[in-house]
């Protein structure tokens, strides 16, 4: 890790899967030990740890601790109980697809395993772990070398090493670019309503040395008419065949905006994020996590008694938005559906799908 | 009052005015007791009270407090100790142009008055109280009879009973297509970073019983994405002679997303909000009320320390993307220099620019 990548959010150690708690940051630096299948299910929905990719890794490691336990209770039937244990896993957020990407990945490995199920497990999850890694890296050249000649980007939600095994992946293009000189600042939008860049993304930059200024996500229009940035880099949930992007609520409204006011927008996100089942984005289910998370911040209520709300937590920016796509397999401009068939067909990692 | 229309801000209460708190709003109904001009003053700069128009007519107020203290002082100079007040109240908010307007407008009245100074400016604070709820009134005529069809509308900030006399400038054209029946349903943006959705325009609205939606400002395009909103209506701080408005910080991105979506996007002001003395919206000065209210909600830090933030209160929306412009004296399509020009003549109120 250098200076500007220190942060983890997912650590196997054995016999528990450490996560860093994402709930209580930047408060205080929290980790939750999850011991069972059924837990890292708990701690992805509840949020403990999110972002796409983390989600994927957290996701296969759950998958050894249920191999473990299916072991341990029912050695003679233990596929059977694990798959209960992969059910569950899938259920716990709906739209991210690295999730399912990573089960599927876990139960292949499993189904191929010579030796013992439990180290075959563990080490499919750590290939995970470490492609993901790489991936990271290898998004950060491709990408940074697209941003030139901007003095700042603005990003959206969070993308960086919270998010992913680490360093990030819109952050991580980032980092790169400002290693390399290309940026000198980061603006990060608040991210109502879980405010993953006032909490999340502004607290990683800072831990990295990378200076950061916030602003409230309606104000990014604003920004964009300054002419202050020349990139908004995001990251993806989902990707589907045609290049239509899921991503965090606002996503959409960024892209909306950049495009009358000339700014380039990138999306940067490994091709375990693109799901070619899926023609378009509007076949892609999208979370709805309840009204507490607008009408309460900080667990205090903020609107009145008998108010409702529409809280969607992602939304779709169709792929004429996309001025550049950015992979571990490489980076294409204006993707299309020609174009993502072509990504998924130059290899370079396990494609499960 | 009719059941739709509650709610009033500003109340003048010799020897004071009385503020309803919109600080401590929804959680508790306070009011703050003004007793001269500086306590007005601080409570326009505090936010105690906000909104265009009841900034402008609690600064009226603030006059008829500064005159009733000068002539018990200085009977004989009074005049002078009032300029000193007016100067001050004139500097408690830069971008809301009806504070000037009503500063002007009270200290013509007090130039012209034949009697009392203290009586003419109290006369005058009430005419301009009058006339604000009266164009609110007319205003909510002239903008519900665009309003046909629409199942529901989504609005920014708050624009109502409480940024006004009463009534509302675009909630008043909205409470008013509601008691038509000609919409169901309000969306309000929760409006980061004061949460003027959230906590006003919620609480305002079901104070009246018209049903309320809050979305994060950040869902409204994919909200127009849906179909589900035919107009956006929202109000004004400063609209300049060729027609742009300068609004509540988000207003400009949701006027970009609505031309994109075929959304109708209505500006509702009285005429005291235009300023033809400024050309365009590059002209007008925006508020930027510091960093705390990004980095902190609800008086808790959420923002990780050393990170700075963007924080201008108000964005500029080019008079091309305002489908419809309504001011007491006549609503105007696709407003621009000519129109505006021609509005300002009509009369009907007491235009003091």
């Amino acid at each position: 890790m250098s200076e500007h990548d220190t942060v983890r959010p997912v650590r196997w150690t054995p016999p528990a899967l450490r996560l860093l708690d994402q709930r209580r940051l930047p408060d205080s630096v929290e980790y939750v030990d999850c011991f069972s299948a059924h837990q890292v299910a708990d701690a992805i929905r509840d949020m403990v740890v999110r972002g796409a990719p983390a989600i994927g890794i957290a996701a296969a490691y759950g998958v050894v601790l249920a191999v473990r336990d299916a072991l341990g209770r029912e050695r003679a039937c233990w596929r059977a109980a694990l798959d209960r244990d992969l059910e569950w896993l899938a259920r716990s957020r709906p739209t991210a697809v690295n999730l399912a990407w990573s089960l599927r990945r876990m139960s292949t490995a499993l189904d191929h395993a010579a030796g013992d199920p439990a180290t075959a497990a563990e080490n499919e999850a750590e290939a995970i772990f470490r492609e993901d890694l790489a991936a990271n890296y290898r998004m950060g050249e491709l990408g940074a070398a697209w941003v030139d000649g901007a003095e700042a980007v603005l990003t959206h939600c969070n993308t960086g090493s919270l998010a992913t095994a680490g360093y990030g992946t819109a952050l991580g293009v980032i980092r790169t670019a400002y290693k390399a000189g290309r940026i000198r600042r980061v603006y990060a939008d608040e991210t109502r309503p879980w405010l993953q860049g006032a909490r999340l993304t502004a607290w990683e930059l800072r831990q990295d040395g990378i200076p950061v200024t916030l602003i409230a996500d309606s104000a990014a229009a604003p920004l964009m008419r300054t002419g202050a940035v020349k990139w908004i880099i995001v990251g993806a949930d989902r990707i589907t065949a045609n290049g239509d992007v899921a991503n965090k609520i606002g996503t959409y409204g960024l892209a909306l905006a950049a495009r009358i006011h000339g700014v380039r927008f990138m999306v940067v996100a490994p091709t375990a994020t693109i799901d070619p089942a899926l023609p378009h984005g509007d076949a892609i289910p999208i979370e709805d996590r309840g009204e507490d998370e607008l009408l309460c911040i900080n667990g205090r209520r903020i609107a009145p008694e008998g108010v409702d709300a529409w809280n969607p937590v992602f939304d779709v920016t169709p792929a004429e938005y996309v001025d550049v796509l950015v992979t571990e397999r490489g980076a294409v401009e204006r993707p299309d559906a020609a174009a993502i068939k072509a990504l998924l067909r130059r290899g370079g990692g396990q494609q499960g799908s």
